[in-house]
């Protein structure tokens, strides 16, 4: 597995499919860049998830600042919960994670301790499996339990104490309007959620997209390309009437089997199981309609990316994982050499998001129903006499105003009946911190029958939440293979890239350096680039089994070599079989395989196959 | 003009082409978001950009971090200059831009002071021509002698301070390393020089590309969407030989004819002037064919957008403004209502940032260019004789070893001769700050042939960069047009996109509320999907004129009108024709016209024509 991860990573570092950020500079933890192959397929993967999301169903895609004002994310509950609890070196002032450091000690000691009693493992095992519901004090007092230092100095540490994951910045150049960069891109619209509605023709359901950088400026960045402080994000928020959840296309999706993993097959102990996801929402193990629906089309999303299907499970959140206002919530998981990674989660978030923010702003982010014929329901009115209850309470009269109209239905028909009978009645008013006397001439209070034309109510949202890093990087590790050289005196590298995610389409090969054969293949690259096919020139006077090596290596799915001025060979990368094309057809061709109108087994039948043994190697 | 800009702006917040962002929570200054509409527009230019600069030319895009640590932004210059200058309103402490303030009240003075005398006005506009000249000092004395005070509170100013435009935070939970939010993307390029030489092929010229969010902290923002504190950027860093910035391409350009602006007829007072691109190039006024292939290249990019070539000019930077290091410059400006604004500025930056990373990382960032035969050259040799020195000289020793291998050619052979002649020398050591003999015996200076095998240089930058919210600020200006409804009695407003920009590609409306129509409707609807076309139902019963009129404000080129089971109106938005066009054909020729590779009028002479008169209205 360590082995596998090192040839995959290496492969990936040396043809720049990613480098350390700032390398010159000995870099950041954390912080990568795309490079020119990765930038490629980067975009090659955006463009198909708004493609077959926010094209196919619709959405809104909006594009909102990374630079967030305070209050919203106060609002959002990220400026007091989302922290990491730290520890730190009390001479030199390193930070740890409280939780890594535990962690490691338990694992260090399971691993190489021989005298371990039975008991102590089962311990450390137990601490493992329930590390992530410690509390501060919990962690700190373990950490001290078992002596645990500084990794590097072996120096006391600090009790752990919560540290905010959010980079702080400053608006503006007074210093005092804090901001930070958003830590998701979800809450840019939840802010907009009326404008949006309203653009939907103030209609239910609809869904609103963004891609965008999102950061996390983590304690101490592990796992390499999993863990990062800075990283591309694609959300979507769906939003639904709470009393109506089915999907419409929902049957489009119903037929779908994949490994699920429920709640509860993982509290007993069992393993995820193929689920047809109908089944899954018929018999309510997932929550609604449109949950399934979009895990359904998050399925179809990452196979058609290339991720295994074999290493892709989908699995419910426990009940102590999840928010409590979370009506469901299901993360999309793919097994790569760092063990099983969430990489999509799919939330039904209710109506959490939109209520924060209706409280903290004023601003009510409401959907309404109106009513094909008006509905009559009874309503109870209460009408304090202000100017009785102003004699009487002078300065006060407001408080009880206000506790007055604040009576539910029971106790203000109470109040009803006793002020009928006996004139008046002992209320208590909690703002005034004692009982009052109510006589019947300071308040009415009846019930009505109103006509009511429609039904206000706070839209639920699902959300599904694309880590694209991640994605990525386990989309690497399931293309990756290697195959013995024609010499079989080396290993070579190949990624068996689908050509939607490949990110060059082609290479062009001149098969040996001569003039005739290079203006051939600068024709050829005018007409890929006519056809908008990326491709790469290689002149070099490499031999063609190097050149094919080397683009095998960028996961680039065809190759044309050059080998005649009218004619040319064009070989697919994981069958290494060559057939011989046309000049003239050669671009044509290579756009009906990469844009998937054929597949590579369309057209060998179609053209002369060309023996391999000539030019391989 | 004013009230141009304010129904442009109107249309485009209402139909939420963009939105204040935050606005519940009243907004932040300088941040919008793009909505709906805007974020496809700006998903079109990304997109065409790529394809008609990173496709054309090959370039290798690169997609970096924007959290950037001190020291990259240290070694930029960034750090240290990228400053505005700040006054402080001395009691609420409210920041103002100095040089704003200065030419706020010249400018008032100059409109509604109807006593001023001839000589002050030909002061204030002085100042109004000079002030970006201005030092702190300069500024801080005129805004004292006109005894200018805080336009909120009329208190006094603070002395004018340098203020740092970056959004500073903190990179990991120590709170010790300082880092920013890039200013620009093209230091993530610069230091990744190194590798993508390496991926060329280790060949110039080459060219890398980056789009990405940069950020600006401006004191005080104005201009709406021009004046922004978060922007996507996109730029190109074309690395090639400084003694050789001919282009391959450059006679594909070198026939265009747009205005430009040299900086000799800014300086003589004449006006921007027709002038073919190859012969500015020729003629010397754009300094070489690279800067002029793309200056070509950003003129056509932005005319297929939609800017109008009438209000296009390239603006050559005047000495004063260009960085001491920059070979020459020049801006593309766009004129809108608020004048002529600088969307893309197109530079020779000489080798000013490579040698920067250079010299602070250590890390050499050069190209080499092997020769095709070893070339001799004579090179001086110095050898101190470090034992001899270090009896003399002692603790002084490595100062004076220092100070012999530095010294030049003339020196050296002078110093040899007299060694020859007298056996010692008196040699001046700036280290020690004083003159010590040398004697015969502790140096040896000769001249010695050698061979070299290549030529090790830093390589010129030139550096397109794009500001994508400008440009499409500026394409709305230029796109808008009104013309009256129907009935006379209103103006409607309308966006004249080309396809290629343009948010949505056509609309589908059933022309009668009936389920058929729908029918009809959604099986369209999913055949444009199949053929990857953007598309907007409206079923609401609203007239079919006011329909056409709502996506018109939209800038959508085409309208679906579904009137019959077997054929539909297929309506042009500029020209309001309409054509009768079959079901099965319908998304096809929409795709055609949309994809550029049939124009309107090629369409509409094939499908019989409709009469407007039954529909529109």
């Amino acid at each position: 597995m360590e082995a596998f991860r090192q040839a995959v990573v290496n492969t990936l570092e040396r043809r720049l499919f990613y480098i350390p950020s700032f390398k010159i500079y000995r870099g950041v933890a954390g912080l990568y860049d795309y490079g020119p192959p990765g930038c490629a397929v980067k975009s090659n993967v955006l463009a198909f998830w708004r493609q077959h999301f926010v094209l196919e169903e619709n959405m809104l895609e909006v594009d909102c600042p990374c630079v967030t004002p305070e209050v919203v994310l106060k609002a959002s509950g990220h400026v007091d919960k989302f922290t990491d609890l730290m520890v730190k070196d009390e001479k030199t002032g390193t930070c740890y994670r409280a939780d890594h450091l535990l962690k490691d000690f338990c694992k260090e000691k399971l691993e190489k301790d021989p005298k371990i009693t039975e008991e102590k493992a089962a311990e450390f095992k137990h601490v493992i499996a329930v590390l992530d519901e410690f509390s501060a004090e919990e962690l700190g007092s373990k950490i001290k339990e078992y002596g645990i230092t500084a990794p590097d100095t072996k120096n006391p540490l600090s009790a752990p104490y919560p540290f905010n994951l959010m980079f702080q910045t400053s608006i503006g150049p007074s210093g005092v309007s804090p901001g930070y960069m958003r830590p998701e891109t979800a809450q840019g619209i939840f802010v907009n959620f009326k404008d949006l509605y309203y653009y939907n023709g103030n209609k239910l359901p609809f869904a609103a997209a963004q891609i965008g950088q999102a950061f996390r400026n983590e304690i101490s960045p592990r796992q390499g390309l999993l863990r990062v402080r800075e990283f591309t994000l694609a959300e979507i928020e769906h939003f639904v009437d709470p009393e109506d959840k089915s999907h419409p296309k929902f049957s489009e999706v119903a037929n779908l089997e994949f490994l699920m993993f429920p709640r509860q097959d993982q509290v007993s102990g069992q393993s995820a199981r193929i689920i047809r996801l109908g089944e899954a929402v018929s018999g309510g193990i997932v929550n609604n309609e449109t949950l399934g629906y979009f895990i359904g089309r998050v399925y179809l999303f990452l196979t058609y990316l290339g991720i295994d299907k074999e290493r892709l499970r989908f699995r419910q959140h426990l009940a102590n994982e999840m928010a409590h206002y979370a009506a469901d919530c299901w993360d999309a998981e793919i097994e790569c050499s760092y063990g099983w990674i969430e990489c999509v989660g799919i939330a039904d978030r209710s109506a959490y998001d939109l209520r924060a923010h209706t409280d903290k702003s004023g601003v009510p982010l409401v959907a309404a129903e109106k009513f094909a014929e008006p509905i009559e329901v009874e309503k109870l009115v209460i009408t304090p006499v202000k100017k009785e209850l102003g004699l009487a309470f002078k300065g006060n009269q407001k408080m009880v105003v206000e506790a007055l109209e604040a009576m539910g239905e029971k106790e203000a028909m109470e109040m009803k009946a006793t002020l009928e009978t006996k004139g008046e009645v002992e209320f208590q008013v909690c703002t005034l911190g004692k009982d009052v006397t109510i006589k019947k001439n300071m308040v009415t209070i009846s019930k009505e029958k109103k006509k009511e034309h429609q039904r206000v109510f706070t839209p639920s949202v699902i959300e599904p939440s694309f880590g694209i890093g991640r994605i990525i990087y386990c989309l690497y590790e399931h293309s990756f293979y290697t195959r013995p050289s024609k010499g079989g005196d080396e290993q070579l590298n190949v990624f068996r890239f689908p050509p939607l995610v490949a990110p060059i389409k082609c290479t062009v090969f001149p098969l040996v350096q001569n003039q005739q054969y290079e203006e051939v293949a600068k024709r050829i690259a005018k007409s890929l680039t006519a056809a908008g096919i990326s491709y790469k020139i290689d002149i070099t006077g490499t031999s063609i089994g190097k050149r094919y090596a080397r683009t095998d290596e960028l996961g680039v799915p065809l190759a044309i070599t050059v080998d005649s001025t009218t004619s040319v060979t064009l070989r697919e990368r994981d069958s290494k079989q060559q057939i011989r094309v046309s000049l003239e057809e050669v671009a044509s061709v290579v756009k009906e395989v990469t844009d998937g109108l054929n597949t590579w087994n369309d057209v060998l039948w179609k053209y002369p196959t060309h023996s391999a043994a000539a030019t391989e190697d």
